[in-house]
């Protein structure tokens, strides 16, 4: 089988719509955003409106924004045509105010008219996800008519699960699944057969409301309402893309990455997006390495506490960020309430001394083969507990405080609470070995 | 309105199925979760089957254990015939063999051996995932046999997107989406219309794979194969569950966190599932702090040092973790193949000496400014600019080699990467330190 690019250098349609109609789209868009920009004029000319249409569908902001681009303007409100009303929006949104407001200005009245309602709408919100292909019918409206309008709009609409049924003011005021509605006597009204106040979510709410909603309920399609009235669905699709999107943020929140960072990076964009996290850990690095020069005259009669130290503030540091971990996870799902968050905290703070205890005593019994001070190793099983309990209470309390506060617990957490298992880590350990500084030397 | 509690006491059945009817399935399976042993017995011996099916499919594992334990057998079996057998199967799978085998004894034959089918897949495979109930017809079936078959399977299939189309052996070599169904003439047959070779997995697959193929492909039901025999399909809502567990898993275990456990974990779960994880982090604790032992005579001669250290090897965990928790996130969707892996290396190498740089020179100047000696200052900087490349190398080649050798890049990578960053960051600067010592005292 040839490849597209040979298959653009013969020039020959036919052969092209061939290799279309065998491939994926998806897999399609992933090939074609790997050809040059001459190679991508020549294909954008042999293919069909429609064709180009499933391409921008299935490609990625880049790659969409690029072809959209090669387009000359009557050329591409042709292709708009075939596209569901989300996916447009999401391409005029990537444009410039100015050649936005030229394409609206030559669409359909009616067209425009929706688009622009949709692009009121930030592209992170429930707002921005849904599509305005649904369908919407009036409670008296019977069965009968139900199917037959859903064989009208099934060529347009994305999905046929579910049939809103809306009052004369257009307020949601029920849904009708499709099985239901195969099943029921064609005579009876939407009204009788529908159930009533279904799951919606308000225009402006976030789109990981939207996600959480559609994953606890398991819907296929999530309408979304302002005041009561329904503006459009938002379908599963796009819902599975946001909680992959979501999730994959928290984890490199956690990490003090930029979501928007890919391995694609250039070298410039990688620097730029991480160097500001490591300024912001340099200066609590400071903040631990003074704790360390208080103690440098206990250090420097005892030199092996330098070598300890580091042990008992990177464990407590991984506790920590164990700890983190898991509560950042549930708060990512619901909220602690105060009897459950008080039995957690002192379930970590348990954890703590249990972990610590292990820990410590197996590292003193290392501490102790080499310099042969048993009262070095009573400190430092002291210290590890002692860092182990902080890294439970900072671990467990810093995403909680910050989520109280309204910040995302994944973005910040990490930075405090290793910061906190660091400095007082260090003190703790070096505190103890000043107190006890006769009994090491 | 009365809570759930109280309609309990008052035995009233009409009062507790109006309640029922006025909450989601999930929210009232949420509450059930809260009542004691007593109360959910009253509830069960209130509820009718079906109720009890709706709860059992709504409940998390645990609960629906506790609920079905609780049912006698012949009630259980009343039960699950209300049931998608999917959910049967996950019933089943949480009992022990004797009484799973003394229920399906009990089942009609027919239902019995789809059960048993299902039952060998693993609960995280693509047959652990899927669902029988599904519409398939043969090639020459006509549409209108196909929309007469949905209206009769309607009440039993938990979707209706889509209709599989299979050849005499059962082998499936379409699909039809309802809505082409809906549109084409009702003596078409389904061979005409169908759309060839459908995406499809094995039952065997890994549930991850499914996940992959519904995102990629924005499918709503994805069918089940093995051999091209269709087996049966997975639903989009399961997809879901999927991908929100398997995410939490990555993010988890990049924190050496088991991903059975949660905020709910008892505390001796949580320390029996946190410690080996902190012991392995011991070691490598162990193997730096003896770098730092290494050079002790070099720091008891220069004791800021040991305060300045922590601040090299810090930073460096930092940078390495970022370009770690990229990669890692990277290779969970697609894998790197040698060209872009060779120009990402290169980046990060680039990157660890310019972040290296800005931070090591910030650095140096407030070592300057504390201990007045240049040549610290100028070590600072090119130990920071040593232990950020090793952080970028560290960082991008410990999954990668990981992926290369079958392993989870999420779980054993951050162990890794830390403790290169560790043990080389200390060393690195301790050498050069102890290099030109006579330059620093």
């Amino acid at each position: 089988m040839k490849s597209l690019k040979e298959l653009l250098k013969e020039k020959k349609q036919d052969a092209l719509l061939v290799y279309i109609h065998e491939h994926e789209a998806y897999d399609f868009a992933d090939e074609v955003d790997d050809l040059d920009d001459d190679e991508l004029s020549e294909l954008l000319q042999l293919l069909p409106d429609i064709e180009i249409a499933h391409l921008l569908e299935e490609s990625d902001d880049e790659e969409r924004l690029r072809i959209a681009l090669m387009l000359d303007e009557h050329r591409f409100l042709m292709v708009i045509n075939d596209m569901s009303d989300d996916d447009i929006v999401d391409i005029l949104s990537d444009f410039n105010i100015g050649k936005r407001k030229k394409l609206l200005d030559q669409m359909k009245k009616e067209d425009r008219d929706i688009i622009t309602g949709l692009l009121q709408y930030p592209e992170e919100s429930a707002g921005g996800l849904m599509t305005t292909a649904y369908i919407a019918l009036r409670e008296e409206r019977t069965v009968a008519e139900g199917l037959r309008r859903i064989v009208e709009i099934a060529p347009k609409t994305e999905q046929l699960q579910t049939i809103y049924v809306v009052d004369d003011k257009n307020k949601l005021c029920g849904s009708v699944d499709l099985r239901k509605l195969l099943t029921s006597p064609r005579t009876a009204k939407l009204l009788e057969i529908m159930s009533p106040h279904p799951i919606s979510i308000e225009a402006e709410a976030d789109q990981e409301e939207a996600a959480k909603l559609v994953a606890r309920y398991d819907l296929n399609t999530l309408p979304v309402v302002t005041h009561g009235q329904l503006l459009g669905v938002i379908t599963v699709d796009d819902i599975i893309d946001v909680i992959i999107q979501e999730s994959d943020e928290d984890l490199l929140k956690l990490y003090g990455v930029n979501e928007e960072e890919t391995l694609e990076s250039t070298l410039f964009e990688s620097v730029k997006m991480r160097l500001p996290w490591l300024l912001v850990n340099l200066l609590t690095a400071f903040l631990a390495s003074s704790v360390v020069k208080l103690f440098e005259d206990t250090i420097s009669q005892v030199v092996a506490l330098s070598a300890i130290m580091t042990i008992i503030s990177g464990m407590g540091g991984n506790a920590g960020s164990q700890t983190m971990s898991i509560v950042v996870r549930h708060l990512a799902r619901e909220t602690v309430n105060s009897t459950e968050g008080r039995r957690a905290l002192f379930k970590e703070i348990f954890a703590g001394i249990i972990n610590g205890a292990i820990n410590g005593i197996v590292t003193s019994i290392v501490v102790y083969i080499i310099y042969h001070n048993v009262f070095l190793s009573l400190i430092v099983i002291v210290a590890m507990i002692g860092n182990m309990v902080v890294a439970g209470i900072f671990g467990f309390l810093v995403p909680v405080c910050l989520k109280m506060m309204h910040q995302d617990p994944a973005v910040a957490s990490s930075i405090f609470v290793t910061t906190a298992t660091d400095v007082l880590g260090f003190f703790i350990f070096l505190a103890l070995a000043k107190l006890f500084l006769p009994l090491l030397i």
